[in-house]
């Protein structure tokens, strides 16, 4: 996919970490960076900068920090006393491979690692501290964490629509948002109407998304998908499918992803790519 | 102590974080910074700022964003995957009393909020930017995290002069380091000999601080200590004190007191204070 070159190569670069003789906790951050998925939200950061007139390499710096705090959230929620998983995106999870010890550690090394990555950044400290503020506000306990808090409480109790939206809104929704923002900021966008309208597209995206992932978990085919279908109701999770239903599912995801490709005509720039991932990422398989 | 107030009232602010449904994660941060110590860190940051010629009040954002760091350090490090500690100040520690998974999150929010901190100082951005870069680079893999990494791989076997001296620069003197660099930093001083010299104040200070912990371990009073002696000892830890003994620790502390007071010669301000704050700490009972 476009950028993604780019970005593993900046990634790589990052991570190259010379710290002698306490090199395991630098390699766990590798392993799991590395194993990465789509690069989704870096992606999102280089296209929303180049949708907002700016040139895409400047939001290399952005897009990699905004990388690392995804990939420590996942370490993290791995931990046995999180989600407990041994396995992600089919390979032994960070504490499975390195101890649980230093799968924490190499979660607080990301996510310290993204916010010196962020100031690195060949752009006006202005719009750096913009970024830092931004990013740490949509991670933090009113973001992504707050996500992950309601999400630990649901278990306890059977969530509604409105409590698995807000779910979903902070624990992907927030990071999503990041990433559209870092990329506006580095391109030097203040317009207030333009950074909401990019706030719509990456909420509008990230339910869309949570709500194909809870399709795909009931219709999905086993190669396609690389994982086993049937996951949530065996787990007996509450799915935006169990509580809509699949013809709503699809309908609603449909309406979402309409709505991100129209919050894209306030830009300035090409978002011709953005609207076909947004289109894309509806109907994927997988 | 001098400060000691200011730095509480402003930390109390940050953390008072209305997150409505998913309280349980600030309660925790909360508890476990208000679980404090001599807030010696911030206390350096604040005088500093001063000692170069800056306001203490412009440096408390700084401040308290690295308390907040030393805080989540020690909510990870008391983690049962780490040191397994129930106790911290003589109060359950923070997944004793919240649950593990609220425990890692809380730390994961103390970091984020640390630097959410540091962006919102009213002051000259591209300060800000350094101070990002600074405390990121002092906490990381190369810094307090990867001092951290040694102590778990040195319990594997028994470590020399060398390797103590060089955990206890990382795990704790690098965050003193960011402590007092932080300070000259809002005070706006970017002449690379004075930040040497705040360097050396702090890495000095912190050696002499975990030498005299050592010394205590074995001479203290469990009176004054509030905690029990011994405890090196009978956990079989490689210490300063087996290292080099009683009388050669006692030398070295003094020798790294008058080389932190001697560092302090540079400064344009008052560091009568800073002065006095590492004679006591060498001569501390507790």
């Amino acid at each position: 996919m476009k950028h993604v070159d780019a970005i593993n190569r900046a990634l790589s670069e990052y991570l190259t970490i010379p710290c002698e003789g306490q090199d395991i906790v630098p390699d766990a951050m590798r392993y799991s960076v590395e194993n990465g998925g789509k690069r989704v939200r870096p992606v999102l950061t280089l296209e929303f900068c180049q949708a907002c007139g700016g040139e895409a390499e400047a939001a290399l710096p952005f897009a990699c920090a905004i990388e690392m705090v995804h990939t420590y959230s996942l370490i993290h929620d791995d931990l046995p006393c999180m989600d407990d998983d041994d396995f992600r995106r089919g390979k032994p999870s960070c504490h499975k491979q390195f101890g649980e010890s230093y799968a924490l550690l190499a979660g607080d090394g990301l996510l310290t690692l993204a916010f010196e990555t962020l100031a690195s950044a060949q752009l006006p400290a202005v719009d750096i501290c913009r970024a830092v503020q931004t990013l740490a506000s949509c991670a933090g306990v009113r973001g992504m964490i707050g996500g992950q808090v309601l999400d630990l409480l649901s278990e306890e109790g059977t969530p509604d629509y409105a409590l698995l939206e807000k779910i979903d809104r902070l624990k992907t929704g927030a990071l999503m948002e990041a990433a559209v923002l870092l990329g506006c900021i580095a391109a030097g966008v203040t317009d207030e109407t333009l950074l909401n309208s990019a706030r719509t597209y990456a909420q509008s995206l990230g339910l869309a998304f949570q709500i194909v992932d809870d399709i795909l978990d009931v219709t999905g085919d086993v190669s396609q998908l690389g994982k086993p279908t049937g996951s949530d109701e065996k787990n007996q999770k509450v799915t935006f499918v169990r509580l809509l239903g699949l013809e709503q599912c699809r309908m609603l995801a449909d309406k979402l992803t309409d709505r991100a490709i129209r919050a894209l005509e306030d830009f300035p720039g090409d978002t011709a790519f953005l609207a076909s991932f947004a289109r894309e990422l509806s109907v994927r398989k997988s």
